[in-house]
C-alpha cells in the first residue's frame, strides 16, 4: 500500500516499507526489468516534416477572449498585451535554431523555419512543442516588464500547428493570409469600438450598423463621423508585427597590451545578428525586395 | 518603405504614408486578399490520433542540465525542483481535459488521456502543444512557490511528444518503463553523490568506482561504507510521482433562511475529484488493483 | 536529340550518337552523378503501422459497375464473378504473410494482418500496394477458371486502403460491419431483382416500390408474392464469404527401402495449414467460439 | 455451425438452417446493426499528399529475380520484359489521371502526378493502391503480346510508394537518380554478362574481374576485348523507358452531305494527346528544354 501526499509536497516520504532483502531483489529486478518495457518505445512514430519546405508554426491564445477581460486589456487593441506577445516570439526566435521570419497579430504568433533547416531532424512534434514551450514560458516571465502592477491570475495557454509550404509563393500567400487577416479585424475593431466609446452606441446596436457593410464604408464611417483616417492609425495594429534578423555592426573598445608592454584602445566592430520587430506591409513586393535573403531561392 | 522599430515596443508608428485615397483602395482590395490567400489552408495535414488507444504525451526539459547548474539544484535530487514539476503538470491536468494518469521523475513529465477522448478531436499537434504550453508557462508562474528567493534567470523550454498505446498491457508497460528509468537513475545518482559528497571521491573517481556494477552492487555499497539502506530513501525519489484523480466529500456549512424568517446552519456533503500525488510502485498489480478506474476495459 | 520510337517496343533503337571519348566521360560523370543524386530518398516519409493493432487492408473495385456491365454479369449476383474474387483472394492469402482472415463480397475484399506481423516492417504503402497488386494480377490470371469463354476485354483496377483497429472488439466490430453491408445490400438487390425478372415491373417501378421498406417489408414481399424465403437464398449471396487457415492432415504413401533392402510401402501423415472458404455468419459469437485461434489476446 | 465449401466455389451452398421467423428478426437486427459498427469508419486516417508538390508512385518487382528464371528473361536484358513493362506503364497513364510523365527500367517504374493534380483528392492510399493494381493487371493482361508461347506460370506481384517532391529541381532529380541506376547496372550487367557469354568466364570469375573497376575500366574492357562501344549499345537498355504525353494531330477523311444532295470527302485534322515512349537521356538540360510543358513552374 502506498501512503498518499497532498500534490504540493516539498519533501518526500517514504511510503511502502518492505524488509532490505526482498526490496534489493526487487531492486534489481527492476533493472532487468527495464530491458523488457523498451518495446514500447516502438510505438512512436516519425513524423518527419518533408524536406525542401517551409515549416510553419503557428501558436494561438487558448481562451483568450477570457484571459483579455480578466487581465482588463484595452479595446480594441491593448499595447502592453502586443508587446508582451512580441518580446515571446523574440524569445523563441533567439532560443530556437533556424526560424528566418516571424508575424504575430492579436494572439497568435507564426513562426517559419527555413526549408533547409535540419533543426531536431525536422521532427514536427519537437519543433512545435518547443515554440509552445518557449513562447509560454517567456510570456510568463516578461509579463511584469510590460503590465508593471498588473498581476499575472494564472498561467496562460496556447496551442501549436505545423503546416509545410513547399514554395516561396506559398509562404508568402500564407504570410498575406495572415496580415490581410490582421487587417479586416483590425478594421472591424476599430470602428466598432469607436461607435462604442465615442459614439455612444452599445455593442449590440454597433454590431448592427457593421452588418454588411465592406471596407470602403467602414473608413467612411470613421472618417466622416469620427474624422479618423485609418490610414493614420497605428501601424502596429493595422499591420501587426514582423520579426526578422538583421546585421547590425556593433563598435566595442578594447585595451590589449603591446609588445613593448604599453597598453593601448583599439576600436574593434564585429558584425552580428539580431531580432528587429516591423510593422509594415508583407503582402506587397516591396517588403521583400528589401529583404531579399530571407527566402531561399525555389530551385 | 517601412520604419524600423526596436523590439520592445509599447506604442505602434504609423509607418508608410500613403494619400487617403489610395489606401482606402488597398484596404479594400485587402479585404479581397483575404479570401484569394486562403487556399493556404489546404496544406495543413490531419493528425487525428487512432481511436480507442490510450494517448500518451511526454515532456522533457530542454538543456536541464544547464538549467540545474544555473539554479543551483542539489544533487542527486533537488526537493524543490520536484515540487514544481509536480505542481506544473497538476496545472495540466486541471486545465485540460481527459487525463487520467499523469506521471513524472527528473525533468520529465507523462501525460495519459483515456482512449475514449475527444479531446480536440484528438489532433495530436494540439494535444501535444497544449500540455507543453501549459506546463511551460505554469513551471514559470509557480516557481517562487517553490524556489522562494532564488530567482528565474530565464524562461525554461521543454519539448514534447505523442505516442499512442493500444492495450492496458502496453500503456501500464509504458508507465513502467519510465518508473524503471526513475529507479535505474536514481539509484546509479544516489551512490554517485554519496561516494562524493560523503566518500570524498572525485566525480572522475565515483564514475569508475561505478563502472560495470550491478544493482546489487550498488545497494551493497550503499549500505556496507555508508550505512544508507536504498530503501529507506525517499519514495519521491525512488519512485517519482504519479498523479491520479481522486474523489473527496466536501462537507461545507451554510446558512439558509427558513420559512420563518429564521436562519440555520446546514451541513452540505458534496463529492468532487481532486488530483492527488503518489509515490508508489506503479509496475506491480497492486496500485491497479487499489485504482482500477483509472484503465477502461480494452474490449 | 532523342529518337522517338511508339510505345510498343520490341527491341531498342540506339538514339543519341555521339563519339566514343565524349560519351565514355559521360558515361563516368553520371556515376558519380547517381551519388549526388541520391539525397532524394530522404524525402520517403515513414508510415509505419502502430505496433498491436490488427491491419486491415480493403480492396474496391474501380469502376465495378460499367465492368459487371461490359462482361454481363448475372444479377443480382454472379457466381463466376464471386468465385473469380475469392480466387484472387485466396492467392493474396498464400502469397503474402500474415493475413489471418480475410471477407470479401460484391467487389470487395477486406485482408486483416495479425497484430503481431512484422512483415515489410509494418509499412503501409508495402502491405496495400502488395495486396492491390497481388489481387489484380490474379483477377487477371485466374479469369479463364470463372469466365471460361467469356474474354477479358480489359485489365480491371482495385483501390486499397490501410485501417488499424486496436481491439478484438473494433476488429469483429470491422467485420460485423462489412457483413451487415453485404445483408442490407444483397436483400435489396434480391427483391429489386425479383420484382423486375419476376414480376415484370420496369426497374423505375421497382425502385419505387421498395422507397421506404424496411428489412421485414422486402422479406415479406419476396415470400407472399414470390413464394421466395430470404432465408433459403444462397449463403454466399447472403453471408459474403470468409476465408480462413485451416489445419487438415494429409496422408500421403510412401515407398521406402527396408535395410534389407526389400521396399515397402508407408502411409506418412502431415499436418498442413490451407485456405478454406466460408459462407456463414460472423457477426455472432459462434463462428469466433469455433475458431479460437484467429485473434490474439488483447493483452 | 457452418458448411465449408472448398475455396474454387461456383455456387453458393446455403449453409445455417433456422426457422424463417427467427431468420425475419435476424435479419432485420442485421440492418440496424449496420449502423452499430459504423463507428469503425473513423479508424480511417486521412493521408492526403502535401499541396503543391510532384506526387511520385515507384513500383518494384516483387522477387523478380526468381521471376526472370522461371519465365527464362534473356541476360542482362529482356526485349520482351521491357516492352511489357512499358505496356503496362502506358495502361496505368491512359487510365488514371494526372501523370505527366513516367520512367522505367528493369522490373521498376516511376509516375509522376502532376503538383496541382487533386486526383483522388491526393490521397495517397489511393493513388498508389490505384498505379499498382492497374499496373499488375496490365502485366497479365497483356503478357502474351509480349511472350507469345510462353506461358505466365503464376501472377507476378509489384510493390509500390509514394514520394512527394516540393521543386522542379527535387522531381528531376529524383529521375536523374532513376536514370543513373539504370546506367550503372546496365554497363555492369552488360560487362558482367558479356565476360560470361562471349569470354567464356564463370559468373565466379566475372564477378571477381570487375571487383573495384569504374565506369571507364567497364567500357575499355568492352572496347578492347570484345570491340564493342557500349555507346552503341540499345538506348532502351542505357536511357530505359521515359513515357511522355504527346500532342498528335490526326486527319481522318469524312464524307459528308451537301445541301444539294450530293455527298463529298472532307478532311477533317484533330488534335489529340497520346503516349509516346523514349530512351533518351534526361538527366541533362536538353530533354527538358525540348518539352517544356511537363513541369510546371516553381511559383
Amino acid at each position: 500500500m502506498c501512503t498518499f501526499t497532498p500534490v504540493i509536497i516539498r519533501r518526500g516520504i517514504t511510503s511502502c516499507f518492505l524488509p532490505p532483502l526482498v526490496r534489493l531483489f526487487h531492486s534489481s529486478s527492476s533493472t532487468m526489468a527495464k530491458s523488457k518495457f523498451e518495446y514500447v518505445r516502438n510505438f512512436e512514430t516519425d513524423d518527419t516534416c518533408l524536406r525542401n519546405c517551409y515549416i510553419v508554426v503557428r501558436l494561438d491564445g487558448r481562451n483568450f477572449h477570457k484571459f483579455a477581460e480578466k487581465h482588463k486589456f484595452t479595446k480594441p487593441n491593448d499595447n502592453r498585451a502586443l508587446g508582451l506577445m512580441t518580446r515571446s516570439a523574440h524569445s523563441v526566435m533567439e532560443e530556437l535554431e533556424d526560424i528566418i521570419i516571424a508575424y504575430g497579430q492579436s494572439d497568435e504568433f507564426s513562426f517559419v523555419f527555413k526549408r533547409t533547416s535540419n533543426w531536431f531532424k525536422r521532427r514536427a512534434s519537437k519543433l512545435m512543442t518547443h515554440v509552445a514551450s518557449q513562447f509560454s514560458s517567456s510570456y510568463v516571465f516578461y509579463w511584469k516588464e510590460f503590465f508593471g502592477e498588473e498581476p499575472l491570475l494564472y498561467p496562460p495557454g496556447f496551442d501549436g500547428r505545423v503546416v509545410l509550404y513547399p514554395s516561396n509563393r506559398n509562404l508568402r500567400d500564407y504570410l498575406s493570409w495572415r496580415q490581410a487577416d490582421c487587417h479586416v479585424n483590425n478594421l472591424y475593431n476599430t470602428v466598432f469600438w469607436t461607435l462604442v466609446q465615442k459614439g455612444g452606441l452599445t455593442t449590440a446596436q454597433a454590431e448592427d450598423r457593421l452588418k454588411g457593410t465592406l471596407a470602403a464604408d467602414k473608413n467612411e464611417i470613421l472618417f466622416s463621423e469620427f474624422d479618423i483616417n485609418y490610414n493614420n492609425e497605428s501601424a502596429l495594429h493595422r499591420k501587426g508585427t514582423t520579426l526578422i534578423w538583421e546585421k547590425v555592426n556593433e563598435t566595442v573598445t578594447k585595451r590589449v597590451k603591446l609588445p613593448n608592454e604599453e597598453e593601448k584602445e583599439v576600436h574593434v566592430t564585429r558584425s552580428r545578428k539580431r531580432v528587429r520587430a516591423l510593422h509594415c506591409d508583407i503582402i506587397g513586393e516591396q517588403f521583400w525586395e528589401d529583404h531579399p535573403d530571407i527566402l531561399e531561392d525555389d530551385n
